[in-house]
């Protein structure tokens, strides 16, 4: 056996770690409990499997909304242990000075459709740097797996056998909602709980909006600053009070946070005075009125 | 203004205090300000305000879904500071074993309909232990505004001039889209995300069903494992596809998670079948077929 591993692996150090690492393979004390004979096969399967192993991983984190006070105890932990952290234009800097300080940092951009590294770039890089047995943070803004394309990212991982863990993160609407002192649902007023974005690639918004006006239903909108006047056209077309309140946030959870607050039929022109900036969120629906006696932050 | 204050303030130690901050009363200032004369009346608005302080304070905290490790860095620190807390029944018992050692513990129940406390002496003791000086922590499963009544909880403390704080908490959706490797949104499969609770206070489901069926939506339902034939009866009738994959969870991002596939048409019997218990999450959309490539925890 020792001249085929060594026509198969040329490297004195590789074939040093092959022998080291060669009985704690599942597959020879499988061989060994079926009493056949080693073949040449058995040895071919055996030097590519420890070829390819690697202790390298992925976690992808969800950053949460901006404050740093409000990552997960989790998304910590894995910051402090990462080599590499990828991390989106959306992740508060006070969040990113949390980040190991030998990490290499990589920033993949994700600023409205400006893209610094394409999406397939980005689910590529996580691949390759996992299998050169790096630690890998992927680190998105807010929850990854709300409007954040987390989903894909890691969908390449597992066929590449690289383990990988999910962290969710707090929500924008989450974060935003306690911060605002605006409940996203109360029995008086929303039983229910609808998240949109208003970010889409083509810039035309394919909402279904019959199915938008509902009894007692808070409307979240995720990126909807630029979508806010034919938002509000459309739902007022369709159906909803003029009258309904609207919340607008930006930075929301941080000391920047604004909240603008009015009514469907006012609320762009008030928006538009108080110079919000993107990216923001849109809440709509009762529960607004709450914020006069919840308003606890800033 | 001595022989005033005395009348008012019978004893000695409270008197003390009101004159120790007499001259730091904002009403003081107005006062003096103005240079009129001082009033009786003045003297008995300086001392209700004074009688009215106190250094108790309320946070409204969301204790995520029951991985501690889940917990926000602020709830922690909270959980830490706390002379009293007040917990639900979904609250995870890994999760109470964090909150400092000489907290008094106080159980407020909420198992489905069976409330150990109501809602009002909730509501009513949050405000009489702030009074009392006390820093409250009220505790609540997942994230405290979503269906968590953690508004109505709090609504009383502003008028009484009480200070409070609200921390957002991973609510069950997203902790257990990341644990299950179900994203609740995906460029090929979801574009929005609706979040439904299953549990009504007189058992009857009150849903708009032909705004449910919308495509590219993800549903989400609360507390819905009781309700699951009806929902899932009502779905295919209003025009849902029998063959849309479905997702039970119950104890998820615990090490007790369980995760019950399958479609529209069979998942009742499935989860009859794996004898799922109440609380757990339902999932609807296409994105469940996306836990073939996702799932890592278990």
């Amino acid at each position: 056996m020792r001249g085929l591993v060594q026509k198969k692996i040329k490297q004195i150090e590789k074939r040093r770690e092959f022998w080291e690492y060669f009985f704690e393979d599942t597959l020879i004390q499988k061989i060994a409990n079926s009493k056949k004979a080693f073949i040449p096969e058995d040895i071919d399967e055996l030097v590519s499997r420890r070829l390819k192993k690697h202790d390298g991983e992925v976690y992808l984190v969800g950053a949460g909304p901006g404050d740093k006070d409000l990552l997960t105890l989790r998304a910590l932990q894995l910051m402090q242990k990462c080599d590499v952290c990828i991390y989106d234009n959306l992740v508060s800097s006070d969040v990113l000075e949390l980040v190991r300080r030998d990490a290499d940092m990589i920033y993949a951009g994700k600023k409205r459709d400006q893209h610094t590294l394409e999406q397939s770039t980005i689910n590529g890089l996580l691949i390759e740097l996992a299998l050169s047995g790096k630690r890998v943070l992927r680190l998105k803004g807010g929850d990854p797996f709300i409007f954040g394309r987390g989903g894909e990212e890691i969908e390449g991982l597992m066929e590449q056998g690289i383990s990988f863990q999910v962290v969710p993160g707090i929500s924008a609407a989450n974060g935003v909602s306690s911060y605002s002192g605006i409940p996203l649902t109360h029995r008086d007023h929303a039983q229910s709980c609808l998240f949109l974005t208003g970010h889409f690639k083509d810039g035309v918004i394919d909402f279904d909006w019959p199915k938008l006006i509902v009894e007692k239903q808070t409307l979240v909108i995720y990126m909807g600053l630029l979508s806010l006047k034919e938002v509000k056209t459309n739902l007022i077309k369709y159906g909803m009070n003029k009258g309904m309140p609207v919340a607008v946030i930006q930075s929301g959870t941080t000391h920047n946070q604004k909240v603008v607050i009015g009514e469907l039929r006012n609320i762009s022109s008030k928006v538009n005075q108080a110079r919000l900036k993107s990216p923001a969120l849109i809440i709509i629906g009762s529960v607004v009125s709450l914020r006069k006696g919840l308003s606890w932050f800033g």
